[in-house]
C-alpha cells in the first residue's frame, strides 16, 4: 500500500492525471496476456520523460516500492503482473518516433512506441526493421527490447537483440545512464545495451533506443509444402539450411494446429496431413529469390512432400500467411484457457521435439497443437484447457515441466522468445544450473540493490525439482 | 611473488612442464602487441581443460592472486600485460576445432583456436565465419571473444559478438558455468553470453565457444575509387548506403597513409590523391554482385571520384585489398614505434572525424595517418613515432586525448574495436559516464569480488580529466 505522502509526491511528478489507484485502473492493470496470473498494483503511473522516470525511480527506491515497467502488457510470461504490489509504469506516453537516420540506418525511439508504428514508417523509406513477434500489432519497443522479442524472420534475420545499439536508462538510483550510440561498433566497457535487451524489467527502465536498420529486401516469395510424416517435414528443415539456402521465414504447423486454423479460416489446408511448412524467401534480386525457392521446392519433393503449393501474387502470400500469423488466436478460440509455451531446441532436433511433445501430450491426456519457427527450432506446443479445471491444470502444468525438460535434453532452452517472467521462474535453473542462477542473481543486486525493479521475476523463490524422465 | 608452496600447487594442478617461472618465459610474457607497456608477471601457465582452468582460479582466488587470460596477445590495449604481477594463463593447448554442425550451422571451439584455421576450415564446407580482425592469422578465438574483434566486415556482417551465441566459462570462484546453446533465439535469463564476449578477460575465463556460421558468399568484386578531396570520398560511403546498398567492405586511406604503402609495396597507388576508399561486395548471385558495384561506381564519380579501378581477377582483387591490409604493418615500418587507434564516429560524421584527426595531428606537430573501416565509422588514426623521444611521445598523448574527445562529441566512442585494456582506461568515463563506470564495476564485482581477474584493466585508478576543446 502506497501512503498518501508518496502518492502525492508521485502526483507531484507526473501531474495529477498521470498517477491513478482508482479500482478500474488497478484491475485493468493487474494482468497481462499471460494466462491465471493476476495480482493488484497499488497504483499505475504514466511518466512522460526520462526525468520524470528517473525522479519516480529515487522516490521507489527510497520507500522500497516495487517499479514495473509496462508496454502494451502482450508478453506471454506474467512478466508485468505486480506480484509484489507496487507501481505499474505505463509507457505510453513517451511514445515518439524521435528521428530515422538514413545515412546512418538508425532509427532512435521511445519505449512506448508501436513495433507495427515503426515497420511502417521505416518501410515507407525503402528500409526495414526485421524483428516481428506475433504481437506487433499491439506491442512496443520498449516491452520487445525487455522481453528480446523474437518473431518468424529469426532464423535469417535474428531478434531485438540484434537490432539495439544504443540505449538510455534510468536506473534504481534514479541514475540516467547512455549506452551505445550510432555504432556499429562500440567496445568501451562491458556491453550493458545487450545486457539490458531481454532483461524483463529487472534492472533498468529504458526510455530512449537507437535501433539499427537494414536495406528492405526488393522481393519476396512464399510457399506451403504438405507433409504426411511429420519426420520428411524436419528433415526438409534441416536440408534447407544444409543446402547452404538461409529463408527468411521457416514456419511449422502439425496436424493438430492444421485442423483448428482450417475450421476457422477455411484457407484450403488440407486435414489429412501431419505437418505444413511455411517458407519465405526475400532479397534483393528477384531471380535470386526465384532461384532459392526452386530449390527448396525441389529439397521438400525429394524429402517426400505430399505437395507443394507457391503463392502466385501477394494475395494468395498474404493468405498462406494466414495459416501461421492466425494460429494462436485461432487456437485461442477453441476453449477457455490457451497455455502458449515455447521451448527452444537446435534446429537439427525439432523432429525429436515434436515427438517427445506428442507423447508427453498423450501420456498427460491433453491436446497439445505444436506450431513455431522450425528455421530456428523456437517451438510453440500449446494447450488449449480450462482454468476453472483443476485436475486438468495440474496435468498441462506437470506436461509443460516434461516438455521443457526434454527440450534441455535435447540441447535447448526452455523459453526461446517468451521470457522466464513469473510463469517460467522456477525452471530457469534447469537451464542455467545453479551457478548461473548465482550469478544473474549478482548482476541483478548490481543494477538494483534494494530489489525493486519487477521483483519476483526471473528468479523463483524456489525452483522446481527436475523429475528423471523415462524414455 | 609467488611461493614456493604455490607453484608447486600450481605445477600439480598442470604438470611440472605447464608452469613456467624461469626468466625468459616471464620476459616472453611480459608484453603484447601494444607499444610502450610491459610488466613482468609471477609466472605462466598452460591448462588443458576447464577443469585445470577451474583448479587454477579457484586457487587463486584463494591467494588473492591476479590471473590474466592470454591468447596470441595480439591485441591493441596491453589487454595482457600483468601490471599487478600474477600469473598469465595461456590457452594456446586448448586449441582444438570440436566440431562443425552443418545442419545447426555452429562451430564448437576451444579458445586457443587460431581465427585464421577456423576461417579455413568453414570455408572448404562452403561456410562462413565473418570477424576478420588484422591479427587473424596469428590472433586466437578466445582473444576475439575477449576484445570482442571486429574488422573489415563489420559493417555488413557485425563483429564477433554477432556469432558467439553459447560459451563454457570458468568463474573466479571456480565455478564452470554454460551460456547459450546451438540456438538462435535463447531467453532464459540475462544475456551472459553477450556480456563475456568483449569483457577483456576481467569477468571469467572462456574455456568453449560456440559459434554460429553463415552460407560463404559464393561472388565477390573488389574495386577502389581515389579522390583528390576527401570529403568526396566520406560523401560517397554515405551516399553508397543511403542508396540502400550494403558492401561487405568499405574502406578508407587517407593521403599519408597511401604514401606510406605505396613507397613500401608499389602497387601503383596514386601519390597524388586526398583519399582512397577500398570496396568490396560479395553475395550468392554473381549478377547480384555486380550490379551493386556498377551502381557503386557510378556514385563514386557522382560525389567526384577522380579514377574508379575495379579488379578483373582475384589476383588484382588481392593486390588492391593488400593496400589496405598492409596499412598497419607498413606504417610500422617507418618510426620505431606505432601509435594505433581505433576512435569511431557514426558513419555520417567521418569526414568531420579526419578533419579534426589532421587538424590535432598539425597542433601536436605530428604525423598522423589515418585508415580505417569507413563503413562502420570506426578509424585507425595511426602515429609513426618513437618511445625514446619523450617530448614527442607528450605531444601523441595529449593529441590522441584530443581525438578521443573529438570522437566523443561527434556521437562516437573511444574504441571500436581494439577494447579498453590498459591504454584507454583514463578515458572510458568520457564514453559511459561516472554512472555507466560505476555500474560496470558492480558487474565486475558480481562476476569477480575478489578482484583477480585482469585487475587494472577497464577500470583506471584516475579517470583523466577532460579538456575543453577549442572548435
Amino acid at each position: 500500500m502506497l501512503t498518501e505522502v508518496t502518492v502525492g509526491q508521485l502526483r507531484k511528478i507526473v501531474g495529477e492525471a498521470n498517477f491513478r489507484n482508482d479500482p478500474e485502473s488497478l484491475i485493468a492493470h493487474s494482468y497481462d496476456a499471460t494466462p491465471m496470473v493476476q495480482a493488484l498494483p497499488d497504483g499505475v503511473i504514466y511518466p512522460s520523460s526520462a526525468e520524470q522516470v528517473s525522479a519516480i525511480l529515487r522516490l521507489c527506491n527510497e520507500q522500497r516500492i516495487p517499479v514495473i515497467g509496462r508496454g502494451a502488457g502482450s508478453n506471454l510470461c506474467g512478466g508485468t503482473v505486480a506480484v509484489e504490489g507496487g507501481i505499474i509504469m505505463v509507457m505510453n506516453r513517451m511514445n515518439k518516433l524521435i528521428e530515422i537516420d538514413q545515412s546512418n540506418l538508425t532509427a532512435t525511439v521511445q519505449p512506448g512506441l508501436n513495433t507495427k508504428e515503426l515497420h511502417m514508417a521505416v518501410e515507407a523509406l525503402g528500409l526495414f526493421y526485421p524483428p516481428d513477434p506475433g504481437s506487433m500489432v499491439v506491442s512496443t519497443i520498449g516491452g520487445n527490447i525487455m522481453e528480446n522479442a523474437g518473431g518468424l524472420r529469426g532464423l535469417k534475420y535474428g531478434t531485438t537483440k540484434d537490432y539495439v545499439i544504443g540505449l538510455e536508462a534510468v536506473l534504481p538510483s534514479g541514475e540516467i545512464i547512455r549506452t551505445g550510440g550510432k555504432l556499429y561498433k562500440d567496445v568501451a566497457g562491458y556491453d550493458l545495451t545487450k545486457l539490458l535487451v531481454g532483461s524483463e524489467g529487472t534492472l533498468a527502465i529504458v526510455t530512449e533506443a537507437i535501433l539499427k536498420l537494414l536495406p528492405a529486401p526488393k522481393y519476396k516469395k512464399t510457399m506451403l509444402a504438405m507433409y504426411k510424416d511429420i519426420n520428411q517435414a524436419a528433415r526438409t528443415v534441416s536440408q534447407i539450411v544444409g543446402n547452404r539456402i538461409i529463408p527468411s521465414t521457416l514456419e511449422f504447423l502439425d496436424n493438430p494446429t492444421i485442423r483448428v486454423v482450417e475450421d476457422f479460416n477455411k484457407i484450403g489446408l488440407p486435414l489429412d496431413m501431419d505437418a505444413i511448412l511455411l517458407i519465405e524467401q526475400d532479397g534483393g534480386d528477384e531471380t535470386v529469390v526465384a532461384n532459392d525457392i526452386e530449390q527448396i521446392i525441389r529439397i521438400c519433393y525429394e524429402e517426400g512432400a505430399a505437395e507443394v503449393k507457391v503463392a502466385q501474387n501477394a494475395q494468395e502470400a498474404d493468405k498462406l500467411m494466414l495459416a501461421r500469423r492466425s494460429a494462436l488466436s485461432t487456437l485461442a478460440r477453441i476453449r477457455p484457457t490457451t497455455i502458449l509455451e515455447d521451448a527452444t531446441v537446435p534446429r537439427s532436433r525439432i523432429a525429436d521435439m515434436v515427438t517427445e511433445i506428442n507423447r508427453i501430450a498423450k501420456k498427460y491426456n491433453l491436446e497439445i497443437c505444436t506450431f513455431g519457427h522450425a528455421g530456428d527450432g523456437n517451438l510453440h506446443p500449446t494447450c488449449p484447457t480450462d482454468a476453472r479445471n483443476e485436475d486438468e491444470i495440474h496435468r498441462v502444468e506437470e506436461a509443460f515441466a516434461e516438455i521443457f525438460d526434454a527440450a534441455i535434453q535435447l540441447g535447448g532452452t526452455i523459453t526461446g522468445e517468451h521470457g522466464v517472467g513469473l510463469v517460467k521462474a522456477p525452471y530457469l535453473e534447469w537451464k542455467v544450473g545453479t551457478a548461473g542462477i548465482e550469478l544473474m542473481k549478482s548482476v541483478k543486486r548490481a543494477f538494483d540493490p534494494n530489489g525493486i525493479m519487477n521483483p519476483g521475476k526471473m528468479f523463483a523463490k524456489q525452483s522446481r525439482k527436475r523429475v528423471v524422465v523415462q524414455r
